[in-house]
């Protein structure tokens, strides 16, 4: 069927085509379908959208993912791209070789399939698994797939945590006492997904983190690490494409973490690498026999790749630090640097930047780089060289003024701080696009607290996000105090 | 937030909200989240897509499906539908309950699931699997959303073929054996989604078959028997968009099945149903074990919704009757009402008429009813009733005049007759938009044929669509015919 081709941006990831229901029915196509676009010598696959008014009959639609296409065309049905039918295999239970592999994250790179497809892949790796050898060959393929950095040293450092522990912001003091032990530490983070605050989002607190591959490369090769948003580059692109799907679901297939997280140290130069997996209720990781066998496909995974990856298991059943969201854990990572900070925050950060030196045969101290305040100059360099202000005090990181403070209605023992609900209240007050919006916590687990004891204050830039977290608070019990009797019990 | 709403028709199933890109960053949200508007007291919720230029900054675009929407709405994030969470239980493989099963399937039937979420449910319930009290609760949830037929008949007869077999008509055999017992028969079934004709298609080749329930019923009432189009109607909406997102999968959950199948015989007022299941090479049913357990599982379903359910179990490796594609099956289904006809599809419809009518309690002999012309009688007046031509001849029925026969290139036996390249030929020229197109097969499986014997013809009514078809035959071999030493040690 020959019909006119116009631009439209309908938002959609993949290439659409656009038809007119009655041309659809014509040629015998249904939304989902694909069909072929043959104009001149240039053929163009786009995934069929059907639409009663945005088109009319004799025109299609094209988004630009598509490419040029305008003008007369020849439309004809195109088969579903063979990847199709290995993410078909993987809902049955088989392994998939390692060309199949190549085929679905060649397609997934060039957005050839549509969202039900991509969502059978991700559910397919979770619920039948990612074998061993299936998990090496994605880890490689994601590799081959974007750009990456090279460098002249021979050890590159990197970390990564798996998440969902509030407040866990780890990296920057890691990332500072590592770089002034005179390693190389390219490190890149994400902004938050479904959290108050990723890496990115509180280093964005003070400074720019958004920077080209090339640019990234001098602010390393000029300070020895740098802090910056992993999303502005183009090192693992596949990655993106695939948390798209699993963030509807809440899904984090471990095979596919680890070729996710691996595909992206090896594009970034990385040579020796820690990985932090926080188990426990409320974190990714349930319990501590999924953490370990997490932790040993890690290594092997990354042995395949040439890496060394040493991996950490911690307790992830309650907040880290004591502020959530942007400014307030900016505050806490500032005060850490300077010698003070949450206690956890700084014995967490000293013990993983401690592992990552000794993983790469440094036998620098990275109490005494932390102690000695190297690691806080190091930090504002890096701050500098990403174009913020070195001489940036905790005083300047101010949380937002509109606050609400929570105390104990009784006296008794923290039992229990809830992860999930305390990253959804400061989600609330506005984190992370209110940088200032979050909560501070003003108890630890385990603390004893009277009546009237301060559990945390909710900060927000405005009022009514502030009420929005507020709703919440009248119906859920984000900290937890229990009389000495009762948490006895609970703990049995 | 405060946008402008404005109408956009893109083409998505789901209700969306079209987002400028500036906004969307401005609001916090992502490509799949959901974004509740407000105006006036009416509140829409919707599913966003971003768009760099269909909108502008502050301006919204609505599809229809979310109602009548215009002027200025406050914007605000809305959670995800509590289904979501459900249909990730099933993905860690854990048995839901009746009130999860009724929440995912009013989300669905109510457009309020996107298509990741939807494909994940359908995935799910594919790799995990239905339980038996899962697939009653379903089959019962199901049944309950849409419309229903009453009758004051205590029976009411009814017939389903699970599919995948090429040219397996016995439909309208059936229902007119069944009607000229006295035994009411008000019949629904689809059109073709991937194979080349289904019964609606090949209906529409002697009458109208879009019917509203009101006249269905009154078809019914008047003749005993209707072949209509089950898409036209309300009776399991809920299915109709299960299969959308199974389709590009080429995904078919057994208990998905059974509780598509018997939740729409339920809502048609059918008491007593024959359920069909083709196994074998290339039907949906792949072999023996698989078809017992599902049939054993259909009769278990259905006697927990009241109904008596019937199983047969029959070989669905070649086709069964001759012509695939809608004219050329409408002459098969014509040509044994008439005495004469493909043998295999005269024996597989007398056989399940009978157990159908041995169902309903009747004494009635299908073999008398087929032979004596009391079912061509009967059939001639559903589709008279139906609006057909009731004096319609196989001369009428006239298949497309662009085609190319197929002979033997040795003697031998047919050993092999490929019912998914059969079906791929016969779309390919044409079927079932061009309903005269298809093939027709001059032989069966098992007939020893000589060099030159014709194999079979492909019909199209386009010259370009014969050569598409005549393309595929190049490179495959629909019908295998192997010398009687190599057919012996194939068979072995």
């Amino acid at each position: 069927m020959e019909l006119t081709a116009v631009e439209v941006d309908i938002g959609t990831r993949s290439p659409t085509i656009l038809l007119n229901r009655a041309d659809a029915t014509e040629l015998g196509v249904r939304p989902l379908d694909r069909v072929q676009l043959s104009h001149g010598d240039r053929i163009s696959i786009g995934i069929v959208e059907v639409t009663d008014g945005l088109v009319s009959r004799g025109t299609l639609g094209v988004t630009r993912r598509l490419g040029h296409v305008a003008g007369v065309v020849d439309v004809t049905l195109a088969p579903r791209p063979v990847s199709v039918s290995f993410i078909r295999k993987k809902l049955d239970d088989v392994e998939l070789e390692h060309h199949e592999l190549r085929a679905i994250v060649e397609d997934i790179d060039a957005d050839r399939l549509n969202d039900v497809e991509l969502a059978a892949y991700v559910t397919g790796t979770y619920t039948n698994g990612l074998s061993l050898a299936e998990t090496r060959s994605l880890t490689e393929i994601m590799t081959d797939v974007g750009e990456s950095l090279v460098w002249k040293d021979p050890i590159i450092a990197d970390k990564h945590s798996i998440g969902g522990v509030a407040g866990n912001r780890i990296t920057p003091i890691v990332v500072s006492i590592v770089a002034a032990a005179g390693i190389k530490i390219p490190k890149t983070s994400s902004r938050a997904i479904t959290s108050p605050a990723g890496t990115a989002d509180t280093m964005a607190v003070f400074c720019p983190v958004e920077f080209t591959l090339a640019e990234i490369q001098q602010i390393v090769e000029q300070v020895g690490g740098c802090l910056v948003w992993g999303g502005g580059v183009n090192l693992s692109p596949v990655d993106d494409k695939i948390i798209r799907v699993e963030t509807p679901l809440s899904l984090d297939p471990p095979g596919q973490i680890i070729a996710s997280v691996l595909s992206k140290k090896k594009s970034a130069g990385s040579t020796h690498v820690v990985i932090d997996i926080p188990y426990g209720e409320g974190a990714k990781v349930r319990d501590l026999p999924n953490a370990r066998e997490l932790a040993e496909d890690f290594k092997r995974v990354g042995e395949h790749l040439g890496l060394t990856v040493e991996c950490t298991i911690t307790s992830g059943s309650a907040p880290i630090g004591r502020g959530i969201g942007p400014v307030l854990e900016a505050r806490d990572v500032l005060a850490v640097l300077d010698g003070g900070g949450p206690k956890e925050l700084r014995l967490k950060s000293l013990r993983i930047a401690e592992i990552l030196l000794g993983c790469c045969t440094s036998d620098a101290n990275a109490s005494t780089l932390l102690e000695s305040g190297a690691a806080l100059a190091k930090f504002r360099e890096i701050v500098a060289a990403q174009g913020g202000d070195p001489d940036v005090t905790i005083a300047d990181l101010v949380p937002g003024g509109e606050t609400v403070e929570v105390r104990a209605d009784r006296a008794g023992v923290v039992t229990h701080i809830d992860n999930a609900l305390v990253s959804e209240l400061a989600r609330r007050a506005g984190a992370p696009k209110d940088a200032g919006a979050g909560l501070y916590l003003n108890c630890t687990v385990g603390e004893h607290v009277e009546v009237g004891h301060p559990l945390f204050t909710i900060h927000a830039e405005h009022e009514a996000k502030l009420a929005e977290a507020t709703q919440l608070l009248a119906v859920s019990e984000p900290v937890r105090v229990r009389s000495v009797g009762e948490a006895l019990v609970e703990r049995i």
